[in-house]
């Protein structure tokens, strides 16, 4: 009812397709990559700066259902949630729609924050606080 | 017991790499892809084939945890097992072992066959049979 | 002096990127690309209308001059240019500026005008006139 | 006529294809980044232990001529021969060639030879006498 998402856009580029005209399946991945990167950003502080306070969030598990195929030149919007907020761990939830507001992927990316030597540390407090407004129920983020 | 699975290896590349040396997440989607046609190709027929038959196996979901980072140059070990084989539906279960056996990721994709059309269509008898010496209960390809 | 570039800005992405955090030295023609769609989009038709009327740009060489690597993060400013607009080929200056003004890379991609079947044919009357104000002397583009 | 090229076969995947089932023009380079490291290989010194004796070699220039397309699940040959061998510049000349022989691609990347502060530093004897063998006079690589 609350609930925030992080709204960004994205155009697809030949880059992206694959033979058939359609994006190929592990583009998607690089396009949610790029939307949590300004979703950070549009938080305060971009990954930039956490990665400086030796602060990283490795991508532990990733599940992507593909509900359409995505063309060449199609706007996706992509919405993200934060569907599970740890001590270490952090998911975010995000879906592609198309410009008719078809669902083009569902996906769940699960992040463990790590130091620079890879080993498991606490969220830092400031990026929980931000991240807070945009905790969702999973099963909200269907 | 009788579990057979396909293997394949790949060595990985500066393309492959991102900071802190290690594998992008997503490029392990492409490294499966891979090693899929070339599992294919050793059944007796490469997917080109199958396409040129209009039978298409786009994936509809993904699923992948990352154990631990892959590096430059590191040689992966895939391999690839069949965790379903439904009329249209088939998943691959695969994991990928660095040099000294340990796991990097798991992996399943879960595909529908369709034809040039997208639209589901059965699975060819003559693929079913090709892949069933390879199916694996799920719990056995962990 | 009369010159018109084209401008379009592009932040870069962990998938850009190899290790010493660095963008890969491909994906800066993926960039390339991104940015000549959004040129042809400003001229009043996107390729995907050209392509639908039966006229493809493939690239039939492309030169790069790496000056100075981006990295994560970075906001490069790319600026294109008409390099040589023939009745079949067309070429493109490009250049990716960081935030301080500095040349990431120059870049040439010269295309041949063809049509689904991949053989050449002339570009149309209205591409070329649409082309026309961002025609530059080569030696100006450097 | 003594002339040798180090030899490398590749076998396209859809990851690499693009709309109109054709190899994406930049990812003909990460198929040349693949060649070259184990072209190096070959000489008895992968990249990586370069690396850890703090030899780079980034790329300061590429040059590539699309001949043909390159299709899904086409194995192409890439032949790399040395271009140019100064102290602090290395050249590779590359072409790529389906199974008919033709060529698809034909390619030059200049490297500089530099530490990992990124600054230019004279190319190793071992390394200069390892490419010897296949310095080529760059008329011969066309």
């Amino acid at each position: 009812m609350n609930r925030r998402a992080f709204q960004w856009t994205h155009r697809v580029t030949y880059a992206e397709c694959t033979l058939g005209n359609h994006v190929y399946y592990a583009r998607y991945l690089d396009i949610l990559e790029a939307a949590r990167g300004e979703f950070f950003r549009s938080l305060g502080q971009p990954f930039l700066r956490w990665q400086n306070e030796e602060v990283l969030l490795p991508v532990i598990e990733a599940r992507i259902r593909y509900r359409k195929a995505a063309r060449y030149d199609d706007v996706l919007t992509i919405e993200l949630v934060v569907t599970e907020l740890g001590r270490v761990r952090v998911a975010f939830g995000g879906r592609m729609l198309d410009e008719s507001g078809e669902s083009i992927i569902e996906a769940t990316t699960v992040h463990a924050c790590t130091g620079l030597d890879e080993k498991p540390r606490r969220l830092p407090d400031a990026l929980r606080e931000a991240l807070q407004p945009f905790v969702t129920a999973p099963e909200e983020s269907k």
